[in-house]
């Protein structure tokens, strides 16, 4: 594997015992193995671990096995166990998404991450998007309580994994965390708020490794908590981890890379430069918002075929009954519904169209995916007008997003020569149906790439990297951001990206559109 | 002062506010300062006090002062507070003695020692000397026991010291401390058992910097503390301190540096080498083990003329009715008590000698230093025959260390240039009457210095200046240490220094006894 180097790791030592002859303490027998053995001149330890040393390795008769941590430059001792226990090192990296929790469990010796789980954040309770977070602060008490919220939920995430997969809880030794900056400002109990007003400066985008309990994280006592460090209040660890995911950093094409999510940020660059933006973009995509929006978990509907009569087919993750409709579904349901003339390019119902599909209520039209009967909630599973219109400006906004780091260096859509489209959709997300709705660009199919969601995936690459880790920095340091909001061309821009795909369809020549 | 450069230091800085066009976070911000300011690329700092900065920098205007330490090489942000507080910059040093605890308050603007209390180690109430600590701790939760004993008797110190200067607990921003490893094992809550059992090992010798409140130091929130490290399980911290404190490795000279205290360390060496060994040597003349040995503070009797008749004159601590004895007077009288042949050179009550003070009791004779109405404490404050016999074996112990020493490197007391004596005495020791008893060996006069406690100015040395720490980590790695009881000759060395001054009296050629 390369670059296979976890920052954190295990290593059976057989100690020399003390005698009279070499009556060194404990803990500097102990470092004189990591110098001999592992090369390791300084390593920290925690006040409490280092006062239980002599017992450990009076206990394994000097036969023990350490772990540790190698992040920003200092190792550290992160557990010390009598015996062999070398094979089973285990740790977890972690996507902080504002509406998803992705977290992988790793074997630390193989590099495999053996299990998976996806929750979402639980924090949505109180506001969709980052912003509605950060108004939520506002209240004594409240940013403690969203913290708790992602606490809870990461160790009941670490819990099932542990759990399925045979492991105690203290057996996981450490998390490496990528999300957006207010995300992970309030993972670490840190205020947001500056970043919400001008000039939105974070607390910090550098994230010092911590003990995982310092933050209520329920792992082994001393593994270690290190988020990936971001660039701005609204470029964050989680897209210098998609970027160290996708090493757009090292490309020699310009690529274009869009994170659909809830915050929808958007980079262009190679190994020259990289400049990237962030607007609230792509939620929708995710569910958000939407009547019946899920994320891509077992019993959402991840892929519809229409007929041209207003029927359809779809497709459950994990066939199962479905509950509700995620990305790449929308994305196949909107194309289709336009393709058919059954919403017209502005995204309205075509009332004169005879489909038993076709509701109205109160709130206006909707269309039906699943009937009730076939459902999981006993009830039906439609698209309303709102979540269309809620798509379309999702969409739009998206799509903006990128002309507007292109139009900064004087580039268009054609001068990209690579583009990577991560989040989290379904397994069929449909390149041509994203197109026809303008949500991607027209350009060459071949240069379309769905990467799903790079966050966790630079996660995990910095776990099982040190210099993947120090690349995660470095990625952070070489980016220059744009304000989207400081665009004076940004909402001419946007709203004539608010209809199906385009108002300027010579930007989308390969789209044919019913009339 | 020369190598005046704290530890811990204050620095009011005036940071560049954030603008749309400086979005830096405010870690970041502080981080710059930092490197512009004061020259620091790295600086270490707590998970909650990173929480605390957004809101502190803003309050304050974005004028602040940071406390930080500098310490192995690594840099910490230790407060920060809003506005200009650079003038209140506290710290202690403190020497965790077996018996005695001292605390410095000091200025760490004027590198000025303004207060300073002593107290006993409370400890004492489970053992006088390390052996009978570590015993103590065999016992399921008797170790914390220890430890908290200890913790709170320095917090009481820190509050007297604060009270009396008027500051608040929170502005003393740092902690250095020097003991024994034992003392200072206990002091972290480490089990110091290992040190008492061939071969002798500690758990660690060097003693990285935490957060005070982690052994639950009330001082700032974040303020440090560092213990001096040491050589072995029985020369430890207190000792490198001592040799800090009076430039011993430095020493053109040969000097044998004696601390009289309850664990009676002895140096021998130079700037080119230094050998040391420990032996229970010296707490008689702290006061231990004595029906009325008390330590050098107030109410203490401290000087003794006797008179040939047997009636005395003394003088105390702070001019109070006597409650005590301690080290000086100790000395004071055993000379005197042989000199006018009241005690013989076994340190054995002549009974010819006819003196109201001389009386007896079941436990045999007692000699009368201060009668019941002139003390504090209503009793007479005596020195009974086992106190003798007590201070004899002390002194013999002390001698024969020096000598084993001395063996070691080929050379004998002759060939000591600049002989040092640390420890708690009075004012006033007498260094003819601390020769004649045999517990300073009989050289040139000019080649003694009476130093007092060198582990206490040794902590204030390295609290004030980095580069001293540093040194006392040199110290600590170079001195190599001799284990008494390994030694053949020790027992016959030992034996034959239980005699006042001596059995070999041509070894105190300057020493007149009445026959």
């Amino acid at each position: 594997m390369p670059n296979f180097n976890p920052v954190i790791r295990k290593r059976y030592l057989e100690i020399p015992q003390p005698s009279l002859s070499d009556t060194l303490g404990d803990w500097q027998r102990l470092l004189r193995e990591f110098k001999n053995k592992l090369g390791y001149n300084e390593v920290g330890v925690d006040l409490s671990l280092l006062g239980s040393l002599g017992r450990i390795l009076r206990e394994g008769n000097w036969k023990v096995t350490v772990t540790f941590s190698e992040i920003d430059g200092q190792v550290q001792l992160v557990n010390l166990e009598k015996g062999n226990t070398e094979t089973k090192a285990y740790a977890v990296a972690c996507d902080i998404g504002t509406t998803t929790l992705v977290m992988n469990l790793v074997d630390l010796n193989t590099g495999k991450v053996i299990d998976s789980k996806t929750s979402y954040n639980p924090q949505r309770a109180h506001g969709e998007d980052v912003t509605s977070r950060m108004m939520h602060c506002d209240k004594q008490g409240d940013l403690s309580q969203l913290h708790q919220l992602v606490i809870d939920e990461l160790n009941s995430m670490i819990d099932h994994l542990c759990r399925s997969q045979g492991l105690k809880q203290d057996e996981i030794n450490g998390l490496i965390c990528a999300g957006n900056t207010i995300m992970t400002h309030i993972l670490l109990g840190f205020d947001p708020r500056t970043i919400r007003k001008e000039p939105y400066v974070p607390l910090t985008t550098f994230y010092p490794a911590f003990l995982a309990s310092e933050i209520g994280i329920k792992i082994s006592p001393y593994g270690i908590t290190k988020c990936i460090p971001g660039v701005s209040g609204y470029i964050g660890g989680d897209i210098a981890a998609g970027i160290l995911s996708t090493r757009l950093n090292e490309s020699e094409k310009i690529t274009l890379f869009i994170d659909i999510g809830t915050n929808g940020e958007t980079v262009l660059g190679g190994k020259d430069w990289i400049v990237a933006c962030s607007g609230s973009a792509g939620s929708a995509f995710e569910g958000c918002g939407l009547e019946f929006g899920m994320n891509a978990t077992s019993g959402a509907i991840e892929k519809i075929i229409l007929k041209e009569n207003g029927e359809l087919n779809y497709e459950t993750l994990g066939n199962k009954s479905p509950k509700g409709i995620c990305g790449s579904a929308l994305i196949d349901l909107l194309a289709q519904l336009l393709e058919f003339g059954i919403i017209n390019r502005q995204g309205k119902i075509n009332t004169q169209f005879k489909s038993s599909r076709i509701g109205k209520t109160a709130m206006g039209f909707e269309f039906v995916i699943a009937w009730s009967a076939e459902t999981q909630i006993n009830k039906d599973i439609v698209l309303t007008q709102a979540d269309t219109d809620n798509l379309i400006r999702d969409k739009a906004a998206v799509y903006a997003g990128s002309a507007i780091l292109l139009k900064s260096m004087q580039m268009e859509f054609s001068n990209v020569e690579k583009l990577l489209i991560a989040g989290n959709f379904g397994r069929h997300l449909d390149v041509e149906k994203a197109i026809s709705i303008g949500l991607l660009p027209d350009i060459e199919r071949n240069r379309i790439e769905f990467i799903g969601n790079s966050s966790i995936d630079g996660a995990t690459k910095a776990l099982l990297s040190i210099e993947d880790l120090e690349k995660a920095q470095q990625i952070a340091d070489s980016i220059t951001t744009f304000e989207l909001t400081r665009e004076p061309s940004y909402y001419d821009i946007y709203t004539s990206a608010l209809f199906l795909p385009h108002t300027d369809m010579s930007l989308f020549p390969s789209v044919k559109i019913q009339k």
